[in-house]
């Protein structure tokens, strides 16, 4: 039996395997996917103090040889249950069953795509899902907003203080408040809010949108806010998450349950940055280390 | 007028800076000392996801490089006191005065005293709070160390690269990781765990430690890890901390005041790390500039 199980190797299950293994618990970590986790699509890191400016799998990859550093038993293994027995917690995978005292979930969440022809070709060649990550990157140049909610218009105008010009296209009927639709028309943004667009265009970076009546319209970068959602299938039987798929947890990042964590985008919050997941990953593991300790006396 | 002061310029502190710079706030750091604060005195980092392994000193310029990369502005001042008025913070510097809609304070915690009879006399004459800073003084030398917490525990292996002998005294039942008290016990520094030192011994300089059962330990030096408060005494007329000087903060950091938000080891929390800290300041600098979007409309 582990310790603890730690389930998502992003920036939070990384720094809580750190923080975990130091503490002298028996660890492994999980994850379907390479390590890095939503990192590995961020173009360029400027804001995680100590590195100036590298790119999203190069710091992954670095996060990773940290990991490695420390020894740390890692499996590529998809979760698919979350069993909780008094003071064991069953992790059922594609790859058979792993027990552990404590769990720590930092799987992620997912940006919804748009769906829109070519998507998958430019993420992190100029497809965005995040203004504050990447929006440096477009000083002077212009670009186009997806979506036509809150997190739209407030990113485009967020937006709008580094690109030359930011075209919003709601794809659809206006549903941000009026207050933010007022400042982004203040702005002198262009709202376009009867056409669709139907395909990413470029080579190997995007160079334009096409929209439905053929109409294309240039940019270096498309960014795009259709909503996020929490979670995974397994965490519902859990009853830990709220009606988006978020795990809610208290300032210690624990759980409605015992013995089980939580931290990164997976858990509610108010920022999502690699800066807060890895402060939430150190935070995490070391109050499972105490409730555990508490528990069993003495690891 | 500033948007935004950083008071503290910590890892939480240049965390805040990078955060506030690029979300376009008007921001200038002060600190009254070398950028990095307390992280100056940690002699290696092991646990800040990204850095396999550096030194306290070479990850705070690290930061620094990254924050001056940013061109944040910044001043070496000593606060002594902040002013609230309505929408504009006013902070009392002894270079003068400086105006900003928001505050950030990040100014650390201070090294608590032992209260240990002749602990004021021989300070900076054999008692030390700082062992990266004081250790090439004991080299060859015995020396006793005081705490029972990790950082006790750290700091007596990374003294024991220099001294003759090191005593790690606890005072009380041991608080460290397992794996601490084990690279303890392996480097052969002895653990007296069930006296207490009562005196510090010595004419100009420490000779010794008095025991609670009579005995003595000769030895040239004392390094004290008592652990440490919070707060400076700019903060008290604020009424934002608690009895021990940590300003309490809720979730997004944010103090009792409307614009005035805190970060790192200043502020009550369950884990005080690198890690942590700079997250924090991530969170303070994104929250404070939405609360200040909101009041002044638009910045």
């Amino acid at each position: 039996m582990y310790d603890c199980i730690i389930i998502g190797m992003g920036c939070a299950g990384m720094s809580a395997g750190i923080y975990a293994k130091r503490a002298g618990m028996k660890v492994i970590m999980l994850d379907e996917n390479m390590p890095g986790a939503s990192l590995n699509n961020v173009s360029l890191v400027e804001n995680y103090l100590g590195f100036k400016s590298i790119t999203g799998s190069e710091l992954a990859f670095q996060m990773f040889e940290h990991v490695q550093n420390e020894e740390i038993e890692f499996d590529i293994a998809k979760v698919v249950g979350i069993e909780v027995e008094d003071d064991c917690k069953i992790v059922h995978t594609d790859k058979g069953d792993f027990k552990a005292k404590g769990i720590i979930i930092s799987a992620g969440r997912k940006y919804k795509r748009s769906g829109i022809a070519n998507e998958n070709k430019f993420i992190g060649k100029g497809v965005s899902y995040c203004a504050v990550c990447d929006a440096p990157l477009y000083k002077g140049k212009d670009i186009v907003v997806l979506g036509s909610g809150d997190s739209a218009f407030e990113q485009a105008l967020y937006l709008n203080r580094f690109a030359k010009k930011v075209t919003l296209v709601t794809n659809g009927r206006i549903k941000a408040a009026e207050s933010n639709v007022c400042k982004v028309q203040k702005e002198k943004i262009e709202i376009v809010d009867n056409k669709k667009v139907v395909e990413f265009l470029g080579e190997d970076y995007i160079t334009g949108v096409k929209l439905d009546d053929g109409r294309t319209i240039k940019c270096a970068g498309v960014f795009i806010f259709y909503g996020s959602v929490g979670g995974s299938d397994f965490l519902s039987p859990l009853g830990i998450t709220d009606e988006k798929g978020y795990i809610i947890v208290d300032v210690n990042m624990k759980t409605a349950i015992d013995g089980i964590y939580a931290c990164g985008d997976i858990i509610k919050k108010e920022v999502y940055q690699i800066a807060t997941a890895v402060g939430e990953g150190a935070i995490a593991a070391t109050c499972l280390k105490k409730e555990l300790d508490k528990k069993w006396k003495y690891l």
